[in-house]
């Protein structure tokens, strides 16, 4: 009886010393949020206003000053990727976002990585442009996310049975796929229909439906940074 | 004794099934050769002509065609830092790379992301450009620095007391030194110290003395390559 209490004594403080620091519409935010309610920590949520920084995201991430930012027993980790395999490593009694083979485990990092380099760069020249740059915009987008769809192949998810790390660093994305459309011109189920198979897959989990935003809240959101770049 | 010539056998035929494909200035080559003989392990080396690549790495790294690709029993890892990972997973029995502890390896995955984020960027405007664009780049190459700098501090190696991840991430650059200081007019000992001090002490290091070339031969190719950016 007393080993019950002292687990669960454990279990509370541990989760009293989770903060995120975080932006809602953030693909990158997202990730986080998805990796922490797969592993079911509660933590504290805190909201930035990257127009006005707060003292403790640049005391906390003073390198790159970006959001997400984990804090842990005080400490902090930065960069989405790094924080999601930190929680995989920390919390690793369940739901495993990496695969334990190191063969897989690197192919899923390969696979992640390239959503970070290729498909955040690629989708906001999508919304955030005009013109002929958007219209090569539009292409590499489709062409990334082809490359990612013949990956996908006829599994139900990028690692194989089970939903991971790799689905979890791209199914954030599906959020501002209407932005996308809308801002872009685009359709993009007509183009790649088993990414929004996969993504509709994905949406199943409840760790996934209740951490992605609204699409049209997004759509709203970024409609309006888009006047920050575009005056049409 | 049967144990020990099983034992043999094996260390053999996997020495015979790690190939890496690699360009000998590549300061992420580098990082993996560095990994390979940290580990102690035999490999094939294949060297690339970036100009005219070879068959088996467009099969190998069909998605972003770059060395190095390591190919272990035949399957190929891709991405340098990746690599680094995946060589410290599969052989865990010596020389660890990143810290066994999950915090400080989220902390060493940060500071070799930042390596690869930003060294090699500002470091490429430093030798390819002329006038502003590289008075830029060296402002840049030297502020990158000087906060790896302070990161060092007073302590031997990045991840403390002895030569990690993140050092074999930077180290590599070195070999590029005094090509950025011939082309970029720069004296980097004169603005980052430590930054050398930390370099000479890694060269101790045997897997690092032996696999960073001559500083001058990188020279030599560098300034031929330096002719196809700019016109002097």
């Amino acid at each position: 009886m007393l080993l019950v209490v002292i687990i669960f004594q454990s279990s509370v403080t541990m989760a009293k010393e989770v903060v995120l620091l975080d932006f809602w519409p953030s693909m990158f935010g997202m990730r986080v949020r998805i990796a922490l309610a797969e592993k079911g920590i509660k933590y504290e949520y805190k909201e930035e206003d990257l127009k006005n920084k707060s003292p403790l995201l640049l005391e906390m991430n003073p390198i790159n000053k970006q959001i997400p930012v984990l804090i842990h027993n005080g400490k902090p980790v930065c960069e989405s990727l790094i924080i999601v395999q930190y929680i995989d490593e920390v919390w690793n009694d369940k739901s495993p976002l990496l695969p334990s083979d190191p063969y897989q485990r690197a192919q899923a990092r390969f696979w992640a990585d390239f959503v970070d380099k290729k498909v955040y760069g690629a989708s906001r020249k999508v919304w955030s442009t005009t013109g002929e740059e958007q219209e090569a915009g539009k292409k590499e987008f489709f062409e990334i996310l082809k490359t990612l769809e013949v990956e996908l192949g006829d599994k139900p998810y990028f690692g194989g049975e089970t939903f991971g790390y790799v689905d979890l660093s791209f199914i954030t994305f599906y959020s501002w796929f209407h932005t996308y459309e809308v801002l872009g011109n685009i359709n993009i189920e007509a183009e790649c229909p088993k990414i929004i198979a996969w993504a509709k897959r994905c949406l199943q989990k409840e760790s996934v439906a209740k951490t992605l935003p609204d699409q049209k809240k997004v759509y709203e959101a970024v409609a309006q940074m888009r006047r920050r770049f575009v005056s049409e």
